[in-house]
């Protein structure tokens, strides 16, 4: 018998990787023979590096760029095994993660460093990117990584922007005579999980600016600007990103990358079921083990373990999911082949303590499950 | 597919016939043609007149008694549908449940009112008893019983003791002519699960004393007082209860049944399986579900689920426990039968949210867990 394992990460608690590891861990005790297959999933998000880079022995490569307020940070990206993908993940270089709380301040935070990231990979020879949007502690549209490859954002005196999206109102002409010309061969999949446009009570600045430390006199100051830069960008690419599906992910950088580079948006989740292969993974198995921090009536809509049992259920294969914490609204998963669904909290106990020992806690689970599923 | 649903009273949440209940609602909602069957367990003690009764069709009756201080309380015992057996807890008339916090006092409390729940069954006609000696509040040797079935306990001057532990040391001599004659008829199954002898220090007031209110002062009196009521009962009947295994059950109750009645000790999960006809009522079944309150290494002990599973196991069909905590050592339990463990805990929660949302948490469990049998 064989068994897949692709969970997502645990938020805040353990690794996509360690989660599947645990679930192995627990499976064989309860069936030794059994042979199992780790696939650790990711949502384009966070993980998502580790994810295809493990799934393809793939390396990691650490640059120091600009952090957000541009001070400089270690960043992290991975190179894929098997055709030299880079795979970035923005939050790396830019994400809110890197701030602490006081200095959160999408007026000033840049996603320059994310652009030194692709600098960086193209000088290693990369041509292919993945790029994933989540997490990010900017919304400056796109400019800071725009400025990083060598697109020039000019005031009407020639100079060059400020970072930030609090300067983008100043943005009179875009030069892109610098920009690298490599870029422009290059190939780039965003993974992106939201449907946001660039601007107005959608858009990046109304919905996601609060979070990044906006106040609601900033979020109006930011939409307004990024409209602007909007209209220039138009003006100047004739492409028109202020109601693009997905433009206005990571503060916009779903935008700038629609309008200057070679790029496709998808979602995070297929993206990372085609580079692990997870396909190919699932010909003759029993069953699909999957998991995420929390389950819920969210889960339906396209996260991570959706994604996985909805392939599998097409292959005639069941999943089963063991998470933190069960949600309301469990009882619609099964229409998209999640068959049953476990939590791994074993007693009352506090988030703090589930925490601390999911290792355990999952791999218990999951031992419980397949004992189960042995047993008829 | 025929499913077997027997599972103890998850203790200080639902009875073991709501649990099942809940496992039944569970079970039909994973697979609606599922054949259940309901067999609510207990273990002889809290749950056995309630479980017997909705095995058997039987019915409930409640009579005025005295409680361990004397004063009137509304007792409870069961008469079994099928064959006119009584069941008795004796926590119900003599239990410590009945007492406050500060009256609390073993010198004093007497068994008198299970004795007079014996004598209104006896004039209901029932000559079969099943007495569960889970929960008392008494340290009397089981006096209090003997002096309401008509035995004559008395001190050096003829007259009759007062009620309680502390009173025992003044007895001088025993006089049976007026016991009850039926009670010679009558035939007693005793429930006990705990194998103290009656003095000692594995006897009945070392170690149940503390609980039931006695100081360790107390103890030692309490312990030479039955010491006394020993002997004098051996030299009356010829029978040393000192010693025998059980006789320390109950404050000593379970001595005088075996001095002076028509008694046979067992386990109380053994009475209920055989009483409950659990066997019969797993032939052609797929699975047994069960549970409890929490599952650890002590339910190996020959608790209910442990019981209930080891029967299930001789016959060839696994048994699933479903419990509200899952606690260390619960990879003993597949030895007996118990091939998985699931907790009700669907999320970090405290103890109080999982006991007031037991039913469905249960519920939910259950759909889950047969949802992946099902899936094989």
């Amino acid at each position: 018998m064989k068994i897949v394992i692709a969970p997502d990460s645990f938020k805040g608690s353990i690794s996509a990787r360690k989660a599947a590891l645990a679930i192995q861990e627990g499976i064989l005790r309860a069936g030794p023979n059994i042979e199992t297959v780790i696939v650790p999933m990711a949502d384009g998000g966070e993980g998502t590096v580790e994810s295809l880079v493990a799934a393809t022995n793939g390396h990691l490569q650490e640059v120091v760029v600009k952090d957000p307020l541009g001070r400089d940070v270690n960043a992290v990206y991975g190179i894929l095994g098997h055709d030299n993908t880079c795979v970035i993940e923005i939050a790396s270089a830019s994400g809110l993660p890197l701030l602490r709380k006081e200095e959160r301040n999408p007026m000033l935070t840049t996603s320059y460093g994310t652009g030194e990231l692709i600098l960086h990979a193209l000088n290693k020879g990369c041509r292919k990117f993945i790029i994933g949007l989540g997490g990010s502690g900017t919304n400056d549209g796109g400019a800071g990584m725009l400025q990083a490859l060598g697109i020039k954002l000019l005031d009407s005196g020639g100079k060059h922007l400020p970072f930030g999206g609090g300067s983008l109102d100043l943005l009179a002409d875009i030069d892109l005579s610098g920009l690298d010309p490599r870029v422009r061969e290059a190939e780039f999949i965003v993974a992106c999980d939201v449907d946001n446009p660039l601007v107005g009570p959608s858009g990046a600045s109304a919905v996601y600016g609060p979070q990044k430390g906006a106040t609601p006199e900033m979020v109006e100051v930011l939409d307004r600007n990024i409209n602007h830069y909007a209209n220039i960008i138009e003006k100047k690419t004739n492409i028109s990103i202020h109601h693009k599906f997905g433009a206005g992910a990571a503060g916009g950088l779903g935008g700038a990358f629609q309008a200057f580079f070679n790029a496709k948006m998808e979602r995070g989740i297929e993206i990372i079921m085609k580079q692990t292969g997870l396909k190919q993974k699932l010909y003759g198995a029993s069953l699909l083990i999957t998991g995420e921090g929390q389950m819920d009536f969210q889960t339906a809509r396209g996260k991570t373990p959706a994604g996985v049992a909805r392939l599998a259920k097409s292959m005639g294969i069941p999943t089963f999911a063991i998470v933190g914490s069960i949600g309301p609204g469990i009882e619609q998963l099964s229409n998209m082949g999640i068959e049953a669904v476990f939590s791994i909290v074993n007693k009352p106990m506090d988030i703090k303590e589930a925490m601390k020992d999911s290792y355990d806690l999952l791999s218990s689970a999951a031992e419980q499950v397949v004992r189960v599923y042995l047993s008829r």
